[in-house]
């Protein structure tokens, strides 16, 4: 293996797929970035097993690449990333000189580094599967980033440590779930004739997402092993978290008593004031509302209390009074990205619901919490 | 107590004294800060017993200062910036309502924050000492910058965990050595009678350098068990650290015989880069130099090693082999703030001395580390 590459876009490339590496990882290859020279273009991969990132890099008008021999290298994600962004020079080659030992120079530097033979690196299965079709990035984005916050972070129950994709007709529908919450978050597709329900881990989602950044389209293809992310070059694959997905429907209220709406950023500045207050590392914050004001107080025997009145947009229904976990409110709201919000209630020990007034493709729901003061 | 303050500067004021706090202080009160309202002005008090900090607000053209009641309180150093820095409002009021209980409130938010009563609080003294003179606040913040990250980070000789600060006639020197390297900076005061040597807490400097941003002079009041920064109101002091500091003059070289001069900046990039191939944690840098040609290098069994070469600016000896702790050359490098270096060794094994060519005032001495390769 023998190339000249453009440092920046190299760089990029490299950043791209070292995502998916883990700290940790008990494959000692897996902590590397495999990087092969074909005839014209690089393939770099990196992968923890739960989540693979392979990208391609081509000549192009802002990277030059002149492969000189091909072949193939691993390279600890750490020393290729850290040498490669300091390096002092536009330009870099990368040489295999002896083994695995692999020379690094660009302008008067010159790094040899131990890497890892390639036939070391574990083959990763990154062939296509059955069920395809094509999503805008930002709608993936947008059901992403809408829902991936509120999956649990307990391995108590796996399935509950993902996000489920359901594809029925043309809705694609995410939905998140930690038992307490629930984020659900829908988009339409065009012309698509397959169904499936999967849960891919909330983890690997969270780096999808970094790397749709800039991007239009992205083709997915779904298995029940697997799913893949085909973006511009970057092929993004993660592996299904097995089990039933819970039947989440069912636990949205049909009916409410009570709704408000409200301002979005001041609810959220109070709530994220409120919640400074807390009781064993918890922020409970407690809701009164009525229909001239909406009064957010939280309280705890140690630190003190706070008490901030707001007055809501429209209210509909008698008193209320409930309690909450500041942070997934806090959370359920900003994942809304809207101006105003609209909170529905059933009653006060019910879950309640927290809409975005102008836009009933996402649904955020959260249950109350018990105070005896 | 009871009084209405502008929002910012007293936000401003309450970080100022918090960097005195330490996160595990075994003296509950000073977890928290002392607010004391006067007749016409704000006393704000914080330390850790070693470092104090006191500074005065008073009513300006940019803060609105109304004392309706003197008292005095002390509310937690987080709580009370969290709130400060969350409220939505650009006064607050802060109100001793029921014993240490304070109400803190602004715009339509209301806080009630169990506080600790002020005569729990530790009673510091404050009073001026004997030995007092004025240096510019740069030229403070110069010696320190250029001395502190020398001391030693352990505990073994505590005397070297300190800054050792020395007044003979008008030189104010400053010096910090962990045993491998030595840092020495001086400035010149103006009609100074007064002699002393005293070792400061290098993190107490720390903090103090943090204060001295945008002050122009600073007055200093010295005794055998303590130092005190007088800024425009606000008042440091530390503790000293007990012991004799070595007599560190001797450890400087007297005669060189080799000595270049090169970039700051290319030597600092390749002692960074080479710095990055480290053995058991520690990165140690080959310097290969002759008339031709600087070569930095390192080497690691796992990782691999790097190489590169520089071309210095002049060259005086024969050719040197010598190696050194990358970091340690790094910092020292990095001090001078300065655009060439010059650097001055006695041989292979001695100290060297790394100094700014154009200013004679700031001296970084490192000891080599001996490799066998």
């Amino acid at each position: 293996m023998n190339f000249k590459i453009s440092k920046r876009p190299f760089y990029t490339a490299l950043t791209s797929v070292s995502h998916a590496i883990s700290a940790n990882s008990p494959i000692p290859s897996l902590s590397g970035i495999k990087i092969e020279a074909l005839e014209d273009h690089l393939v770099l991969t990196a992968s923890d097993s739960n989540i693979s990132i392979q990208r391609e890099v081509y000549a192009s008008e802002d990277c030059e690449l002149i492969i000189f021999e091909p072949g193939a290298v691993v390279i600890d994600s750490r020393y290729i990333l850290e040498i490669v962004r300091k390096i002092d020079s536009d330009q870099l080659q990368l040489e295999l000189v002896d083994g695995a030992l692999t020379r690094i120079s660009g302008h008067l530097a010159e790094f040899n580094i131990n890497g890892i033979s390639a036939s070391l690196y574990p083959d990763i299965d990154f062939s296509k599967q059955a069920i395809e079709f094509s999503v805008q990035a930002k709608d993936l984005v947008k059901v992403i980033a809408q829902t991936v916050f509120a999956a649990s972070d307990k391995e108590t129950r796996p399935v509950l440590t993902g996000v489920n994709f359901r594809l029925v007709g043309n809705e694609f529908t995410a939905v998140a779930t930690d038992s307490y919450r629930l984020a659900k978050s829908v988009v339409s597709l065009d012309n698509n004739d397959t169904n499936f329900s999967v849960t891919l881990p909330a983890k690997s989602l969270n780096e999808v997402v970094k790397t749709l950044e800039d991007e239009d389209e992205v083709i997915m293809s779904v298995s029940d092993k697997k799913v893949q992310f085909f973006l511009n070059n970057t092929l993004i694959q993660t592996r299904l978290i097995d089990g039933l997905y819970p039947e989440t429907d069912r636990l949205i209220p049909n009916e409410y008593a009570y709704e408000f709406e409200i301002d979005a950023q001041d609810l959220l500045n109070a709530i994220d004031r409120a919640s400074f207050i807390k009781s064993d590392g918890i922020s409970v914050v407690r809701l009164e509302a009525s229909s001239d004001e909406v009064v957010i107080s939280s309280k705890s025997q140690e630190v003190g209390s706070s008490f901030e009145k707001i007055v809501p947009q429209s209210y509909k229904g008698g008193d209320l009074s409930i309690s909450f976990s500041g942070k997934y409110v806090y959370e359920a709201i900003r994942a809304l990205n809207s101006s105003k919000v609209l909170i529905k209630f059933s009653g006060p020990m019910k879950p309640f619901v927290i809409l975005n007034p102008g836009d009933d493709s996402v649904l955020q729901l959260v249950l109350p919490v018990r105070t005896y003061n």
